[in-house]
Order: structure tokens, then sequence, then C-alpha cells
């Protein structure tokens, strides 16, 4: 028998993510049409590497914090994984531009407009 | 005073519909974060003209596609006009270019490679 117990340990801290092959469009689209969940991508797009969740300073309960997360990971926009005790986040930009290629740009090229528009923060 | 019957009653059938500057980016990606709302666009882009509701053969109930075309409506994507009894929907494909050049044919693209991935439809 090989040994269980280290795959054991490190799969009851991993969080679960969709496949690269099972990320949707629609998902993806869902995921980036929130405000927070935008900002969010925005910022990790711009950082470039890993942040922690704490890094963000998020107007809303660490409850909705969480779900927000959430909803990105389990759409494919973002892979979350513990590193002691942070949970970090970075963006699955070479999944994204694989499947969709020019989509995150895109989106990312219309928020950075939008926040330019008069009026707007 | 001028005569305001005719713009009244043009008024009554016209359904309200966001300007240009009040389309936001976030409600564009939830419009079209539904793969229904979503085949709808890329048909209404294939077509190139308006297309009236009915033309649209969708899996769901009336009401429910009543529902799809109202989001796509509030949100900027669609304009929806009464032409005689006919409701037409047309791709507000200059105000979204305007607003964020690339991000709709980013978007068909997308969805043109999800529906070429082995076992889509």
């Amino acid at each position: 028998m090989t040994p269980t117990a280290p795959a054991t340990s490190v799969g009851s801290r991993a969080l679960p993510h969709p496949a690269r092959e099972e990320i949707r469009l629609e998902g993806v689209l869902h995921a980036l049409s929130d405000p927070l969940r935008l900002q969010i991508v925005r910022e990790l797009a711009a950082d470039g590497d890993e942040l922690s969740c704490s890094h963000f300073c998020l107007p809303v309960t660490k409850s909705t914090s969480t779900h927000h997360f959430r909803v990105l990971r389990e759409n494919g926009v973002v892979r979350q994984v513990y590193r002691g005790t942070a949970k970090m986040n970075g963006l699955r930009r070479d999944d994204l531009d694989d499947l969709f290629p020019g989509l995150l740009d895109s989106v990312l090229a219309a928020a950075d407009r939008q926040a330019a528009r008069p009026g707007n923060s």
C-alpha cells in the first residue's frame, strides 16, 4: 500500500476548483458581473501575483467577502490556496486566456474605461 | 400649446431603455451571463438586424422569455421597439462598442469557442 495520509492531509484544506475544461463562459461572466468581484479581479490583474483575502478592503462583512471569493473560485476566475494561515488568491489568467483569448483583457479594459468616466470612482 | 397627443401615444408603447452613458459594465456582464440570453445575443449578432421575440425558439415559457429580453434591454444590451404587433429586438452594438471597445466581440468569440468544444451544443 502507498501512504495516503499526506494526500488526505493536504486534501482536507484544499478548496474545490473547476478544471480548465469545466470553466463555462456564462459562469465567468456571472462572476465578473458584480462590482466587488470585478474590483477584486482588477486588483489581482494589476498586481499580477497572489493576494490574501485580507489584502482587499471590501466594504462588506467577512461572510459576504468570503461569498464573493467563493463565486470567483467556483466559476474558475481565481485559484484559492491556503499558505500557512492565509488564504491566497490568484487570477487564473492562463486558463482564461487559453479558453477565451482576449476576454479577460477586454473586460479589464472596459472596467478601466468605466472607472475613468466622469462621476465614477 | 403644442400638441402632445402623438408623443403621448407613442410613449405609452415605448419601453424604457438606459441611455448610453447609463449602461454599466457589470449590468452588461450580468445580462450576458445566462445561457439563453447569451444565445439571444449571439443570434442577434449573427443576423445583424432586428429580430422579433417570436423569432427565437427558446425552451422556456413566454413569461420567462419576456423576462430574459427585459434583462437584456434594461442592461443596455438590446433595444426593444414595437413595430405594429411585433416586439422587435436589436443589439445595441454601436453603444456597446463605443463604451467598451472589443468587449462584445470578445464575448461572442468566447461563446463561439465554447460552442465548438467537444460535447457542447
